[in-house]
């Protein structure tokens, strides 16, 4: 099972601090030194735009280039894409809101507009031998529309793959789907798209993360998005709150047998180095718990922290 | 689907703040109020042993007395099932822990003599017309003996039915449960026991109830123990932190389509009035976003807390 860590790209983007190139390289070096494989490293929009992004290609440029990591940009368009190829990095993401209001209010564009966008850009990456991952966001409700029929996801999934995507990721932006919706968007998707190129997006907004995890998981998908310590939310979608934890969601991998490479355990300082970091307290909702086992693990206190 | 509200005892019985029945009974009617039809209202133990429990008597005599909810008794032996029976329980529960250790750390007995002691308690309960219900505690893991095997689960879900217990109540008394596991133990249990007869207690130490949930949905289970804003832990089981809220239950209960007759936004008063009487910050994973939605609806700041 992949892990995909979207912290210090999803994560970060929402936060009030703004972290240098520098301090975004720590958190995502921090993340392969225990295991992660997926990072989403960072975004090429406007800096005006998402201050927090600022000097992405800093951020790329300085990472530790290892065979068995690929770093994910997500790009808005036909520059960032340039930006993010000349970075160096491994995957570009491009994201299409299926809502026409979310659309609108989120980059101005109408959704037409943002799927042409979106398939110039996987067909040209494609073309020059890049990955390409399509984001279908507010996949199951809009804060804008409400609910979302699933039949309008499968029409945008079904897009993105002859467009040649090599993923398609399922994302409830404002962590508004629950194990019954995320099944029926699955079901409608699975028609046009193998599982295997499928990915869950969760935020834990309404605690269901880790249900519809697995209810995504029993439906055949195998790579999901998380970011550590439950770092971020959306600044552009009402309601939106973290992400799901990845270190709830390795745990929860690891208890029931999935392998993801990752100990739950070596998150823990990870998590701890993102708090001092971002300033702000994070942990998912085992965190409590992990954070007990990994002291007594270091001969600490056992009934410390 | 039913939801079990056992704040006011499992949850309660750990504080270290003990309340007087007055209180307690405010907390029970507040549940009342907002739709809870099941609730697990106190313990009949020694009030040596809990504190916090003493003076169970005053709070069952004190309850409305209403044909659509019934309220639940911990007893721990003979003399407990007496005083819950005299004081108006509807429903007693015995406790079974499968394992030998945590029966002798936890109460001084051995397996066996708990096993008989909770037989003849439900027996007699039966012979009266009383409802008794069994729970078999570290259903799962035990926090000494560690993994449990679901055979021996299985054996003793087999002996309280066959003794006449109403319902068997699989506990994952310290959290340590993942739906894999859950799987493992309900069909193992499903075997000697319809699991229409069954419902689930989960902790939600290390994040997964929901997932557990959803895990023994899938398997037929629609009963469910949970606390009011998680209020809880097990003073006796090392690592466990708080029931799964009863907030989050339910919210996943109404997003999947189950009816459980309560408004989860509605659980948000409660959950601030339990905050005030316990002095302890509670509130599930879906607290926060549900305290927003509620105070929306009151015409409130939506952007407040």
């Amino acid at each position: 099972m992949v892990v995909n860590d979207v912290g210090p790209r999803d994560g970060l983007q929402s936060q009030g601090k703004i972290l240098t190139p520098e301090c975004r390289s720590g958190l995502i070096k921090n993340l392969v030194n225990v295991g992660l494989t997926n990072i989403e490293a960072g975004s090429f929009v406007s800096p005006k735009a998402v201050p927090q992004m600022a000097g992405a290609d800093e951020v790329f440029r300085s990472l530790p280039n290892t065979d068995s990591v690929r770093y994910a940009a997500l790009v808005p368009n036909m520059k960032g894409y340039e930006l993010a190829v000349a970075a160096g990095a491994h995957v570009v993401n491009v994201v299409l809101s299926v809502t026409e209001t979310m659309n609108q209010k989120n980059i101005n564009m109408s959704l037409q507009k943002t799927a042409d966008v979106c398939v110039d850009i996987v067909k040209r990456a494609k073309s020059e031998g890049v990955s390409a991952q399509a984001y279908l966001a507010v996949a199951f409700e809009c804060p804008f529309e409400g609910r979302v029929d699933p039949d309008v996801v499968r029409h945008y999934a079904e897009l993105m793959n002859k467009a040649g995507a090599d993923k398609i990721i399922i994302a409830d932006t404002i962590g508004a789907a629950n194990p019954a919706s995320v099944r029926d968007v699955l079901s409608a998707v699975a028609s046009v798209v193998s599982l295997e190129q499928v990915a869950c997006h969760f935020h834990d907004t309404r605690g269901m993360a880790l249900a519809n995890i697995l209810a995504a998981l029993d439906a055949g998908v195998r790579e999901f998005d998380s970011s550590i310590g439950g770092l971020g939310g959306c600044p552009f979608s009402p309601g939106a709150s973290g992400n799901v934890a990845t270190e709830d969601v390795v745990l929860m991998a690891q208890s029931m047998g999935f392998e993801t490479g990752i100990d739950p355990l070596a998150l823990v300082p990870v998590v701890r180095a993102a708090e001092t970091l971002t300033g702000v307290e994070l942990g998912g909702k085992s965190f409590r718990w992990l954070s007990k086992e990994a002291d007594k693990a270091a001969g600490g206190d056992v009934n410390g922290r």
